[in-house]
């Protein structure tokens, strides 16, 4: 059975591309605010930028925002992937960034709406609910979930960089080959919450259908989640725009097998005047850090 | 300025009323699960229960999970809680039970979604992303949130429960004057993170519009998060259907005033054969224990 990063490896491989392209019709972006510029605003960005992606991630709130229409919006939004893909050949996985997080039977309804009634491939969770919130969602089978583990913004410390009292687990070992870069991870005399999110997300991974949120605006904390699961998918916000460097995020968070980050670029491309040559840009950007980090 | 919880103090002070009823069209309450019998369950409880409801408390999942026809469905919903409010001559507050939790210019989408496009006087939140993931919620003054503390769910503790290494607080003198139940403090040698939690919402609650949600289901832990936060108002789930004790609850919870529980009860008045009984039954008996502990 094919898994959802399985799906996404399969896509990663085909286009040789570690960016994911953030859908997010935020009012800022639009000249004027409506259902009909927000389906506008993505389908334009998905058109132009469908070759060089290996995921989309359209936002939920930026569609949430508009009421029933907008989320009619947000569904066309992740068709036209589908739709965009099949005529390229080569199909794109989608992930929906809803941030969802809520005991098991009603996570069991979020889980048949972003599955179901939208056609998403993954989303985005809160893991404050802990196992049985997220339970529900692995139960469909070749979806697949991001955890929260590190994100981006500012006050993320205010709970994910509380030190915990638990003993600090020893750096798992990559299940891989190339294990150089793992030889600078951090002192681990004291663990963060965040690390112990992931060193529970590695754990409850028996069925390829977990990976983590990681930002790319703390290069260290990357570090130490990679550490803490160096097997598992994270999905990469804050890169350009939140100030996050793309060579210093490669080098800290990438697997050992040169993969398993997607680097999130939404304004950075939605903004450019060509989104098509910045998505190709940032695309090369990427395969040559890459490369230089393997040689 | 009315702040959300000095509106809900006044309808709770007008209804004599902890009770919070929640709004949950599960597929499984429904005979044909659709968008009308979601408005229809929803429809008659409004009408048999809010004479006896501090709140009412709409869950988005399973309005959500109808995809855009749910979104309409939900804004009916709160709607019909105002027109029966002003049938009553009594304002009731709608806390949208979304638990939401993303960064700061994503936020902002999420609250205008849930205060201006649905009509929500109050949020159920996650406090995984720190303060500046909560800021946007809070600029609009006269709404409140509630910040998910210790929730009801078995894998609760997961993160929840996790000791964290900083120096403990001392428990918060409560700032009213009746301090019996606080003699009761549990030992504090150590400190869980929804205790952490909990002293960041009484510090950061200084515009009176942040509560905690706190299930029923531990009420150790409910005493635990009393202390560290005195004088906030909790949502408590969890009272009947998953197993929590209404009077012990109330006795670990309640505000040093006798008020400050919202006791959210949902499939307990949907189930009931007479759901206006119900709610009136679940009304008397918190007043009825509300008075034996001031007395």
């Amino acid at each position: 059975m094919e898994t959802f990063f399985s799906f996404l490896a399969k896509r990663v491989d085909d286009c040789s591309s570690l960016l994911c392209v953030g859908l997010d019709p935020h009012p800022s972006e639009l000249a004027a605010p409506s259902t009909e510029a927000a389906r506008t605003f993505c389908l334009r960005i998905i058109k132009a930028t469908a070759p060089y992606a290996a995921a989309f991630k359209p936002n939920a709130a930026f569609f949430e925002n508009y009421g029933a229409p907008g989320w009619t919006v947000l569904k066309e939004v992740i068709s036209a992937v589908q739709e965009e893909s099949r005529r390229l050949g080569s199909m794109i996985p989608v992930i929906l960034d809803a941030k969802r997080g809520d005991i098991a039977s009603t996570a069991e309804a979020y889980a048949r709406s972003a599955y179901e009634q939208l056609g998403a491939h993954a989303i985005t969770l809160s893991p404050y609910l802990g196992r049985d919130s997220i339970d529900p969602f692995l139960a469909f089978k070749e979806k697949g979930v991001f955890l929260l583990c590190k994100t981006s913004n500012p006050g993320a410390g205010d709970i994910q960089d509380i030190p915990i009292a638990l003993d600090p687990k020893p750096a798992r070992k990559p299940s891989t080959a190339n294990k150089r870069r793992f030889s600078s991870v951090p002192n681990r005399a004291s663990m963060y919450l965040y690390e112990h999110v992931a060193f529970l997300a590695q754990e409850w991974n028996t069925g390829n259908n977990i990976g983590l949120v990681v930002g790319a605006t703390h290069p260290e904390a990357l570090q130490r989640v990679r550490a803490a699961a160096p097997d598992l998918w994270f999905l990469v916000p804050g890169v350009g725009t939140q100030g996050g460097d793309l060579e210093t995020t490669l080098r800290a968070g990438l697997r050992a097998d040169g993969k398993g980050l997607l680097i999130n670029v939404s304004r950075g491309i939605s903004r450019a005047a060509d989104p098509a040559a910045a998505a190709a840009e940032m695309r090369d950007a990427i395969i040559n850090i890459q490369y230089a980090l393997k040689h």
